[in-house]
């Protein structure tokens, strides 16, 4: 009998870098953690990207090498020792390595300038705070000694927000700033220090009686995709989003209270659910990254803990038009939201299908017999929670209004691959890119008059670049809109080429109509859009905020919500792209 | 057979007003619609007020007279032709009564300025304008002659947020600027002009598909107490709740988008359910209570009309800890809200039973036998909404958690009598104030935490006075606290001698540390508490955007929102009382 020759499958580089080399920064998460694209993927890849085996034999720009780069930190003996008194002496380091490793958050441009050894915009220290009172030293020092203040809390930003284009300390609050400051379990609420990471607030809660001595137990309910390296304080100063945040909410609905240290005075809201006592305090501030001031304590909504109240479900539609008509009307059904919620356009769903193992399956051929075909059909996963009579009727209810859209029920498992990946994704780009591939995403917000709109217009310039996959889905809905999230992957591993792909992105995002950002923010990356989305008069409004709480320009500067960003820099909605190269902004930090 | 001598009840004026005169302007609402206090409640005030018949069979003040006064317009003809030319003629007017008529709003000190025939604060002119395109062009042209603005919407503010201390145009809505500018049921928005009435919204809602076009039929689901006499616009720059705002969401929940016309320009939010593209510009904008533009277009949230799925409930604790327990217990209990919720203190329900006729029924009776006495028993009432499934279910889980707390169930019909005057308590005021009492509320917004100290406080200062009713209740819940409203009631026309009272009260919510509204709002009344409260850091953020949007302070200049608050009339939460007069506050409006 003779064996077929084993399919040929790439030697994914899975050890644990060098230590203080360029790719233990670029690395996602866990440095021994991996994902490899799938075999299916891999095939996949192969075939959109017109590649063949021999391009995956060679691995390049691996970032293997140690850190080294010729940028000293300006600071003078005298600046560090002044922080040192500070924060202590153990809480200040101008070390290379420390230094670029709180330079970049983790987007695409992010890993390809690491790959290529690229060390820019670095702090001249990092700085560890301690406590809240250390960082209100720090930031009458910096005020006085006009010296920008960065902050890094999970480092996972996706949009350079906490990169230091102008210099000076960069905050690293992960190290020492991430206590429970206060419990109330009877307010059901939790406040703790801004560098609380996720995971760990997580645990917290879900082990309330051990641990706080709570008589129940809880969930913080906010999961992004970042979950494992993001910080509570990174949530609230972009307005993030978790993925069950149709249920649970938006960070801003999680938020009751935040205290912020401004170069002015320190700014803390009351820890009322709602008031009429003029603007919100809250809403002011939040959404401002770190260009207003450096959040310290964070006040959170707590929920209950009951993983045995959970229903999965998945289904698939015939079409997109059925799937997005069923999920707005769930939203719009009055019987409370499910959890976790995802619908799927075809090319997701077909990619996705291979990723969860569904495709080829008995379940596959069902759904091919009954006329779901590969290429149109779309798929909604999700769960339900809350009380069990509550989370069972949502169930119920979506149930009902998938088969009168047409959908065939394809059970939790679905949902469960997916649930199992969820956090993982990211490990992708790791062994993507040592093959120069890219993997990126962008997101926006819509309500449901223009969606179709800019999930047409985006997708139609995502694919007139060839060899090219668009995965678009929506999540994170409401009864009045949701957000439209794109995924995409090239060959492609020129820092040039690349932006001018993604700016071209962003230009037809804006020009559809949709809003920059749903939950990722701004930062330094979306911010040549944000006057022409909001409005000139309307960013005028966070200038004058900014005026008001930082008037020497300390606070995250070098172009971060478009606050100082030169005109030139400035994409209008109109005559987007002419004459403008799609690059990364510099900014001059002399002004 | 000897007859019982039957018992005096007062002759009421159920008549309507004179034309022209100050009853007409004090007067509640409808002309021709009159709300007496029962027979039961009268003999509880003749009780409490420690009153005779004989102190109800003459009337005094009753503001039956023309209404008089010598204040004219300081406007030039040149002025007023100026207006007309961008209103047109029959929408500028100086007369008398008009400019009365929106100077003040519905609080105590209201009523009994239009008792003793006092005119202050009036409008030089009023204007009616037409359209955004008006509002535009009247903002320039006062902006340019610093000519102050205010806004007249409903007119049912209870917080002077109408009135007019500087003098200058007042702009009434209610006339020509009431109209449905666009409804997408698809998004499941309305938008409307900010002089549309709550009644006239709601009628074109319910009747969507005969309206609009429309495939089903909607609710605003925003029913304050003065929801008969409310606009939209006012519902939003005053962050208000309706009573069934547990369910629906307070206004700031509902408002999806907002226009604001400022000195500076026009203002507006995108129609995006959410996003994270920096602070929210509707939450910078709302709770402005026009001081920094006026706001002409809203753009709300819709609601599914599903009135046949209103299941309403009502159970007696045994005492208020019980009932307090048991409500935040629904709050958290993760299976969705109720829409209508409250529960009253001791003397609230045993004032509630009288007027809502349960005293001395056999309901009564089985209560007072199985140990819920008057006196400690507190009464919950409320209504489930929303899909069928999801009401239903709401309700079960309530009775469970009301079981726990050993409540008895009293059925629906309490909560139907409740309804039933649910927007008519406020023309008690007119037959109370015939015969010298006064009835007024204060509402505060309060955690779990604090809102014992808050509720036992505040109550143990309104007691302090004899002769004095103090009903109090929570209404608005969340599951990390709740508003608290109280309401008092006693014999008392002197102004001086109401104002004292009312600004002890305000002390004591601020200094047991609840927040000063949570939906009445701050306008020139509650102006000294808010920097007390919110703290000064705070509100110069106010102070900030106010000089940004209104430079020239034409914009409800005079007090509110604490923006132009004189030193003298600030009251901080320390020495409150020492020293400090209470006053209605008096302006420098040349400044």
């Amino acid at each position: 009998m003779k064996r077929k020759v084993e399919e040929f499958y790439p030697d994914w580089y899975h050890e644990e870098a060098p230590a203080g080399s360029w790719r233990s920064i670029l690395k996602w998460g866990d440095p021994n953690e991996f994902k490899a694209p799938s075999r299916a993927l891999y095939r996949m890849m192969k075939d959109v990207f017109d590649m063949t085996d021999d391009d995956f034999k060679e691995k390049k720009e691996m970032g293997l090498e140690k850190v080294e780069y010729d940028s000293p930190s300006h600071f003078t003996e005298q600046q560090l020792k002044d922080l040192a008194a500070i924060v202590g002496e153990d809480n200040v380091t101008t070390d290379d390595y420390a230094r670029l490793s709180v330079a970049y958050g983790k987007t695409m441009i992010d890993l390809m300038r690491l790959r290529k050894h690229i060390a820019e915009n670095l702090p001249d220290a990092v700085v560890y705070p301690r406590s809240h009172e250390d960082i209100v030293k720090l930031v009458k020092y910096c005020n006085d000694n006009k010296i920008p203040m960065y902050v890094y809390g999970g480092g996972s930003s996706v949009t350079r927000g906490v990169e230091p284009v102008c210099g000076g300390v960069s905050l690293d609050m992960r190290k020492n700033f991430n206590k429970v400051v206060r419990f109330s379990e009877h307010n059901q609420t939790i406040t703790v220090e801004a560098g609380m990471s996720g995971p760990r607030l997580e645990e917290i809660l879900n082990h309330a009686p051990e641990i706080l001595h709570a008589k129940g137990r809880y969930t913080c309910g906010h999961f992004p995709q970042s979950f494992e390296y993001s910080s509570v304080g990174g949530w609230a100063v972009t307005r993030g989003a978790g993925q069950n945040s149709s249920y649970y909410g938006k960070i801003e609905d999680i938020v009751i209270s935040q205290t912020y240290v401004t170069p002015i005075g320190v700014i803390k809201s009351d820890e009322c659910p709602r008031n009429a006592t003029g603007p919100s305090i809250d809403q002011i501030m939040m959404g401002s990254e770190g260009t207003f001031g450096i959040l310290t304590h964070v006040t959170l909504r707590i929920f209950k803990y009951m993983p045995e109240n959970r229903f999965r479900f998945s289904y698939v539609f015939k079409d997109w038009d059925s799937a997005v008509t069923a999920a707005r009307e769930i939203m719009q059904g009055e019987f409370g939201y499910p959890s976790v919620f995802r619908v799927s356009d075809p090319e997701e769903t077909s990619i996705g299908f291979r990723l969860y193992g569904v495709a080829d399956t008995p379940i596959d051929t069902v759904l091919k017999a009954r006329g779901y075909e590969d290429g149109k059909r779309c798929l909604m996963l999700g769960f339900t929670e809350g009380e069990r009579h509550f989370s069972h009727n949502v169930r119920r209810r979506i149930a009902r209004i998938c088969h009168k859209y047409g959908a065939m029920f394809t059970t939790g498992i679905v949902t469960k691959a997916w649930e199992h990946g969820r956090f993982r994704d990211p490990y992708l780009r790791e062994d993507m890119g040592d093959y120069g591939l890219m993997l990126d995403t962008l997101e926006c917000s819509v309500n449901w008059d223009n969606f179709m709109d800019v999930y047409k217009q985006v997708r139609k310039f995502c694919k007139s670049r060839p060899n090219t996959m668009c995965m678009t889905h929506m999540s994170h809905f409401y009864p009045q809109g949701a957000n439209l999230y794109f995924i995409f992957e090239a060959k492609m591993s020129d820092i040039d080429e690349y932006l001018e792909y993604q700016y071209g992105i962003m230009d037809h995002i804006q020009k559809a109509g949709a809003s920059m950002s749903h939950h990722h923010g701004i930062g330094k990356m979306t911010a040549p859009w944000l006057e022409g989305q909001i409005g000139s008069k309307e960013l005028d409004i966070y200038r004058t905020l900014k005026k008001h709480f930082d008037p020497n320009n300390i606070m995250n500067p070098g172009g971060t919500l478009a606050l100082d960003l030169p005109d030139e820099q400035r994409r209008d909605n109109k005559g987007i792209l002419e004459g403008k190269k799609a690059e990364i902004p510099h900014y001059d930090c002399d002004d």
